[in-house]
């Protein structure tokens, strides 16, 4: 894996249906993000959630390629009618649709030639020149044209399949954070928040977010950045804060 | 709530670093969806994530908001620095950002004056000329403007909201779903599903879902229309097909 010094910015698109309707929760965002961030040093900037019509992946596929580094797509590969990510990522990149060799060869092998039926074959069709992501987990592969990568629907198979794109990602420098958990309301130490997040501006990103836990209301600072001692030292910076307001730390 | 013939689209815009970096797990996008269609007969047609910076906010509210018949956006209207969605939204649309009259007295009432600071004091600012969605659990009102209604982040307080701002929305059809679940692969149906879904083109839309449970391989086939008949003459006839290619369907 190559390294990039700046940060490296990338977009989420996931296609379906079942996440739109509310029937599926997905849960593909949270582990691309962290995957990333920890293995790779890339972040994720936008993410999009847009129905299986094939005008709209078109549109967002160019859209997002344009805007960002890398753009993850996730689901719709499968091998039924309601699968046409590879079919519309192809027309979207002006190139044919057909089969990879590979990845032919791949399915063929895993279910045996006698098994290999047509809704099967499908899975081996993908844009021209699509390099392969494989996937240990149930054979069928994902592709990689451009700075597009695709990857199938199911959590389990997707996570299974991200050491191998590794190679295909320039890596970025990791960012680090530090949550710190009071036992107060956001607004009391609101004002204090802000004279520290614009005394690191562009160093630290500061966020504040509320939660409520067994009956006691609490907010988690977050603390992020892609430099370790930066955070070190905001943080003593704002436990002092903390300690000269009376506002004590969560250990939960 | 006024009634519309045409199936109403809207779209949801979680505004949030915590959401892109993975470290909070979403979960508005599925209560809304279900909310909506249920209530209101309203689809959700694209989903956006995007991190609290202004210029993002500013693009993605006034592009969604023309696109579709509703904007949701999650997040960023509480006391802290990063809570900039309302005075982005005010630029958005052209407008001025300042205290609303009856969001403040209602703070005012819930904290006392005494208790009301600066960042409480800042939650009731917002785009000259929103609506009021009232919060009956945090008192900190959410606010409609154009087509585009604001509310927190925090699942449990946005659920406390919904029933407050039914009034806003224009009334579609409900969409009726039903799930077949099979003890099957996915390739072993992909060819009479795709049968199915041209008969039945436009009138039911036929989703396809793989899943594993318990060791299991199964698929979960839904069929989804606003017309209830549709879909059980649809269902009668895939579960004939089902019988016929001695395919059995799983009763968990």
């Amino acid at each position: 894996m190559k390294k990039a010094k700046k940060k490296t910015n990338a977009s989420i698109l996931i296609i379906g249906n079942e996440i739109l309707s509310g029937r599926t929760q997905d849960l593909n965002v949270s582990f691309i993000s962290n995957w990333l961030n920890l293995n790779s040093g890339i972040s994720i900037s936008e993410v999009r959630i847009i129905p299986d019509i094939e005008k709209k992946i078109i549109f967002n596929v160019l859209d997002l390629s344009k805007k960002f580094k890398y753009v993850f797509t996730t689901g719709g590969i499968g091998p039924t009618h309601d699968d046409i990510t590879a079919l519309s990522i192809s027309k979207a990149f002006k190139v044919k649709y057909g089969f990879n060799k590979k990845a032919f060869s791949i399915l063929q092998n895993y279910y045996g030639i006698k098994n290999f039926n047509e809704a099967r074959k499908k899975m081996a069709k993908m844009p021209t020149g699509s390099k392969l992501i494989l996937n240990p987990s149930s054979a069928a592969p994902g592709f990689k044209i451009k700075n597009v990568l695709c990857l199938p629907g199911v959590p389990s198979i997707l996570k299974s399949m991200f050491p191998n794109l590794k190679k295909y990602l320039i890596k970025g420098p990791v960012t680090y954070s530090k949550t710190i958990r009071l036992i107060a309301v956001e607004s009391r130490i609101a004002h204090d928040l802000d004279k520290l997040q614009k005394k690191y501006l562009k160093k630290i990103e500061i966020g504040s977010y509320p939660y409520f836990k067994l009956g006691r209301v609490g907010v988690a600072v977050v603390l992020r950045s892609i430099d370790k001692k930066i955070i070190k030292k905001c943080e003593l910076e704002f436990l002092r804060i903390l300690k000269n307001s009376k506002i004590k730390i969560s250990i939960t």
